[in-house]
């Protein structure tokens, strides 16, 4: 599947008006993190049927549990363990969602040492499978989140791998992906910004036809 | 999407002939549990670009860590928390795929106390986003392997609900899923049971809009 980003495009949802929203959203997100954003949003997806996504829990390796006698099993030693895959899955509307959320405090570039190889990998492969992968980022210190395809995001892990910079620009980002602005609830509408994207192509695939 | 069921028909990966093997996967199968034998598969499915599909991290409440000079986190007080989703999910060809595994030592029905009222609530959202959501059933007294789709296993629900029997019986079992005969790698070729079960319905489509 491929995703057509329009350069540079920012993604307003349709209910957004005015510079008023703006400076409340920025009140009110003081102190949140993306995690907790996303959580939000998750949870309304979910609550009004649109979408089932979850964050996965954090892979830990257990050493040893203690087991009192009539309450709960306690872990009393275990370690956090490296991701292998990303943070967010789930169906939307029949299609695989795949993505990894990240927050930079940099106000100019997103460094690609946030994310892990075997978390590109994981992309790379469930993009192979169909599945729809990008990557959901915040510029704290801007307060500005934008959703970046797996696509785009491999051309420049692969410019680091050849020896290029590493991280991605304020305005390569700005170019390359689709701005969301957030709202009330949902929080962050990705989806909604998905579904626009997404719809991009199949319009273009029938006027091919058409003309055929 | 509907998934046929084969009343009581077997699923025989097309590699698998005779009897001998069944005498060796009998004796390959001690002491593994049906995680270790879904994970093989899953690696086998991963490394041959067949799915993505993966466990979900154990979920775990944690409360304290400590973190000790020149070496890792350690955590040292943490409960195991009850899951809110199914253990395995991903994408294979375009599809989202959700499933739990169980296995029971029960020799004559499946314990429906087996599984979550919330996995249960998980796994019917799934299937109204479209997703492919199904519980595969080991009988380890018997060694034998069960795929049922959730459409079939939500009805046995339901009658537990309305009053009924708090099981699913070894020969509902048998008439309401497809059976795995397991193999050497993949050790259960779930996939390519769905595959089979997924094709049914379209053949019939093409069969009705040529008799159109």
């Amino acid at each position: 599947m491929t995703i057509r980003y329009p350069n540079g495009k920012k993604y307003v949802p349709a209910q957004q008006t005015g510079n008023r929203q703006k400076t409340n959203l920025s009140f009110s997100n003081r102190g949140k993190t993306l995690e907790d954003e996303l959580n939000e949003t998750n949870d309304y997806y979910l609550a009004n049927d649109l979408a089932v996504i979850h964050k996965k829990p954090v892979p830990i390796q257990i050493v040893h549990v203690k087991y009192p006698a009539r309450s709960a099993a306690v872990i009393t030693e275990a370690y956090f363990r490296s991701p292998s895959t990303t943070d967010y899955n789930g169906v939307w509307n029949g299609k695989y969602i795949d993505f990894e959320a990240k927050e930079t405090k940099n106000r100019t570039s997103f460094p690609l040492q946030n994310i892990h190889e075997h978390q590109v990998d994981h992309m790379k492969k469930v993009t192979e499978q169909d599945g729809i992968a990008f990557l959901l980022l915040k510029f704290t210190s801007l307060d500005r989140y934008f959703m970046l395809s797996f696509e785009y995001f491999e051309k420049k892990w692969e410019r680091m791998l050849a020896g290029g910079r590493k991280s991605i620009t304020l305005s390569e980002v700005e170019e390359l992906s689709i701005e969301i602005s957030p709202g009330f609830n949902p929080r962050l509408d990705y989806l909604a910004a998905l579904d626009s994207l997404l719809k991009k192509p199949e319009t273009e695939t029938i006027e091919r036809q058409e003309n055929l």
